[in-house]
């Protein structure tokens, strides 16, 4: 038996999560049996969607059962296995929750265990090439469906899907727009973006009016609230509103629709909803895709690192605060990554 | 030169239409030029799009312009004709506007006009095989993609468009639950649907779930509100909401978009609206159809007649009161239809 912290859902927050939401709990994991391997987590991925999963709510995927350990997308090394694809030493990325240690026997809540190669970090693997990047990936090439000189625009486009569709949106030839606070208007130009729309400056309605005078061909929406407002009252004829997150309304105790929904019957424009884990059989054409452009510098990432596994709420709440500088991570003690 | 009351848009309506918004002059009209035709109208659908060509904002056709004849689809009758294809006696239906007269050159706005079979009365031209009729045949084959035993519920289930989408949907195998008013229930049954829910009884959350155990496949929305939230709430994964309309939202001040609409995240679903005159190419094969249809019986309607042009505001508020008891028309003095 090896010592395995966890944090397990408690109680289903209202409003933001707290301590008594989410408790650290100090455990033992046992050795893997037969066709099982044990993985020692290095980096765990904060993702906006941890909310979602933690709600009673019916969704892609069921609830965190109260008492389980809490639902996460990690990174970690394979330390003892009885299972021949994944012998000790493999890199590898899965669900393997907020804790230190994980049985697998290549499957995660029914999802599977991916390998990370050597050349990609643990925070590449988990970031622009993992949840975030692919999330990206499927979103604005199946749903988005983008075109040479389409007017591309993205919300929180500083944060991890964010970014990588302002990359990918300019890798597609579309004139990106995107929408984040003023003070990461320069990582957002960076990345790629042609113009940068304050949010927080309010009016965010006039200053799209005047940056998108073609109208807006995809709006990729990771908020909801003001800003899906104000891009459906610009969305162009045959438009598509990808529907990725609504992290203004994830916290929210009474939420908010779109009032401007029924632009899309005048403009015949399409609002669609998509979820990562539908797109699996895809996942390893992606991965080598976004490995690809990783290698060659046309995707870049910005990190957020917290430290140690007792500081998760701490890098769960920067999430929601919007405070964190780019993916956000929690790296473990001892984590052993691939080379940065 | 003919006398040719018309109704003209002298201001744009803030909430309801009122006797300010549109007047009734009493002006006149010409004979046709070489390639014109003259149509006496006989009968005026009135249709809750109608609100929509009021009000200043974009939409798929322009606004109406101030001071200009009122848009409306009608019937009528070619009395005078300089066009070959349109000879006099000629039954046609096409955007003629809310008047007793109208030239055209075979188009009118743009949208061509059609001819009406001589078994097909003036009320079923501009009903089950009109804009109503095609509304719901392109909404629901084109947009909600329907298969059998999917779960079809429609809301103004008694309206035009909706008991239409009722019939086709029970032609298509589905099952079918529309959402009216109580007074209604017999007849929302009697074209078709397998139950009804009572919207003003409050509640139509909790009946949509008792009733939907299977979820929701296709949403059919006329209405938006507490009714689009409630079906979002049942949404089946890869669900199609079709918004056709938001008749709650038309009169509106404030405009309330849905609450729910993160449901189609969870469950991957669309929501697209459409626009009828999109379908032209298609409208030919559509209508042979609906009049196939509506010759066996297969697909019937019920109708609410006004009479004389001096009453259009009348009908018009029965439409956005909800309180017409079937597809809303206008009949003309000395009309002088196919059959009933």
């Amino acid at each position: 038996m090896m010592r395995n912290r966890e944090w397990r859902l408690e109680r289903r927050p209202e409003g933001a999560v707290s301590s008594t939401d989410l408790v650290l709990h100090d455990s033992q994991i046992g050795m893997p049996d037969r066709g099982q391997f044990l993985v020692r987590v290095t980096t765990v991925s904060i993702d906006p969607a941890m909310r979602g999963w933690m709600s009673p709510l019916r969704s892609y995927i069921p609830p965190v059962a109260l008492g389980q350990p809490m639902r996460a997308i990690s990174a970690g090394v394979v330390i003892a296995s009885r299972h021949a694809e994944f012998p000790e030493g493999t890199r590898v990325t899965g669900l393997f929750g907020l804790r230190e240690h994980a049985l697998s026997d290549g499957l995660m809540e029914g999802v599977g265990v991916r390998r990370i190669p050597d050349d990609i970090p643990d925070e590449v693997a988990l970031g622009t090439c993992g949840l975030a990047g692919m999330t990206a990936y499927f979103g604005l090439f199946d749903v988005g469906r983008p075109a040479p000189g389409d007017t591309l625009v993205v919300s929180a486009a500083a944060g991890s899907v964010g970014s990588a569709v302002v990359q990918l949106g300019r890798l597609a030839g579309c004139h990106v727009i995107g929408v984040a606070s003023s003070r990461r208007r320069e990582a957002v130009l960076g990345d790629g973006a042609h113009e940068v729309v304050d949010y927080t400056g309010g009016d965010v309605d006039q200053r799209l009016k005047a940056l998108c005078r073609q109208g807006i061909d995809i709006y990729f929406d990771n908020v909801g609230g003001a800003v899906l407002d104000a891009a459906l009252k610009r969305i162009n004829t045959g438009g598509r509103v990808v529907l990725c997150g609504g992290i203004s309304q994830y916290n929210a105790r009474k939420p908010v629709g779109p009032a401007n929904y029924l632009a899309l019957i005048g403009q015949r424009a399409t609002m669609r909803g998509f979820v990562y884990f539908d797109y699996e059989s895809q996942f390893a054409m992606a991965e080598h895709r976004l490995w690809d452009w990783h290698r060659s510098g046309a995707l870049r990432q910005r990190v957020d690192i917290v430290d140690g596994i007792e500081h998760a709420l701490q890098a769960i709440a920067r999430v929601f605060e919007g405070s964190n500088t780019g993916k956000q991570l929690l790296r473990l003690h001892g984590a052993t990554g691939g080379e940065s």
